[in-house]
């Protein structure tokens, strides 16, 4: 099944706009899974087994399973996501962007290797960077936009002819790039006008949301901005503030309530 | 020692710009090496014996081990030169580019994990995504600007008040991102005139150029648009060309008649 219909099938079956992003911090994670055969495996484990009725994707963050070297542990978080919850996509977050031989390393790292359904890249290095992505006509290509942090504005906020860069970006990705239909957009959720336009420039294309704080203000403008007509169009990430509600003994469950309560305020605000 | 220190005293000790770039793929790799118990570092520790007096760096291309699941020979390659060969700097080519938090756990990968002297990332993000590695200030971080793939002109060369964007960022990493002095630029050599208003801008930060052909033309427009005044300034990468010069018994010593070849020719046209 293709990314993008796994992704609505998972947006339907449970109700949801919430992506659970796992970003396992070695000092974060609780006490009494280190010493666990594999614990940072065994950490999102757990956090999958608590959530998995409430979200629409998992995105697991390889840079932080990278810093560890435990590439091992992210296959077996992969593996056991998609054995165990097969109509759950998995969003591999990479943000890679090559040149084209390399590139196509990149992606079989994220698609054969891993067997992750998305992967978010970099554009910068424009169309040919990823081409080898966009092959894969099955699999979701999440390309950065308009992210959310800080220094996004010192590259993506420049101006060409009034136009800012990223909304150049997206014209052209969703213009040029999405023959397969498989591209998505990262889009922060810090300024809900600059999302508003966005979604008037790339129609029904998917937006891959970070930043989205536990303000229901934020929530509400995000959903307003950025929602397609059928309530969906949306994969709103949460990370720490869901996998690292509590470091005790019962992490996994008070990750289910901030996760359950995420998707619940998502949802009011849904059309 | 610093990276640039580093770097500075492999230019002088093997009169060398010329970087080597390990991108070993699986099937171009000689066949007699494949039953090796570790072929992807047989491979490249081959190269290296026989090019090590000849480079000013070796850049390692993270991409062709990851696809590899291959990360143990990346480690087991960047040990063996840090500890045959200490004098020549590691650059490891990841482009990586991410928030905050994430950036600090590829910049643990590249500095930590594989102990690499200096890393490739992506401007994208700005700033703040680059903080992490930059404040590891003995390291060096080599940020894309302008790229020599043919999409490169998608992006970087968006015209913001008639200046394109990768002088935008070129001038801002000079500026503003380069406290520590531990900023380099990747600029592509396709285009001698861009990378002569580079260097212009940039004053003497050293540029990582790929796309360098066998080509003389290419290489003498490069040296007048790119050294410095003490004929330095660049780090000249050849990757394939050299490494896969032949692929029999005599691969290593081929890529060593490549490697002095463009090293010379390259030291023809140095001021």
């Amino acid at each position: 099944m293709t990314f993008i219909k796994k992704l609505n099938q998972a947006w339907e079956v449970n109700d949801s706009l919430l992506c659970v992003g796992l970003d396992p911090s070695w000092e974060k994670i609780p006490y009494h899974l280190k010493n666990a055969d594999y614990p940072i495996f065994e950490f999102c484990k757990q956090i999958v087994d608590k959530t998995h009725d409430l979200v629409c994707a998992y995105k697991p963050q390889i840079a932080y399973f990278a810093g560890l070297s435990a590439e091992d542990q992210l296959q077996m978080i992969c593996d056991y996501i998609r054995d165990t919850y097969p109509h759950l996509p998995i969003i591999l977050d990479s943000k890679r962007g090559d040149i084209g031989s390399t590139a196509a390393m990149y992606a079989k790292e994220a698609f054969e290797r891993f067997q992750a359904d998305a992967v978010t890249i970099n554009p910068y290095m424009g169309h040919d960077s990823a081409k080898p992505f966009l092959e894969y006509a099955d699999k979701g290509v999440v390309l950065l936009c308009r992210t959310s942090n800080p220094g996004a504005s010192d590259i993506q906020d420049l101006e060409v002819n009034g136009v800012p860069v990223y909304e150049k970006v997206a014209t052209m990705i969703s213009e040029q790039w999405n023959d397969n239909g498989n591209c998505c957009l990262v889009v922060g959720a810090t300024w809900p006008e600059q999302m508003r336009r966005l979604r008037e420039i790339t129609g029904d294309i998917p937006f891959l949301v970070p930043g989205v704080g536990a303000q229901g203000g934020d929530v509400k403008a995000i959903l307003a901005a950025g929602q397609t007509n059928n309530g969906t169009g949306l994969i709103i990430n949460s990370s720490r503030a869901v996998i690292y509600a509590d470091n005790g003994q019962e992490f996994a469950h008070a990750a289910r309530t901030v996760a359950m309560a995420t998707r619940d305020l998502v949802n009011q605000y849904r059309g």
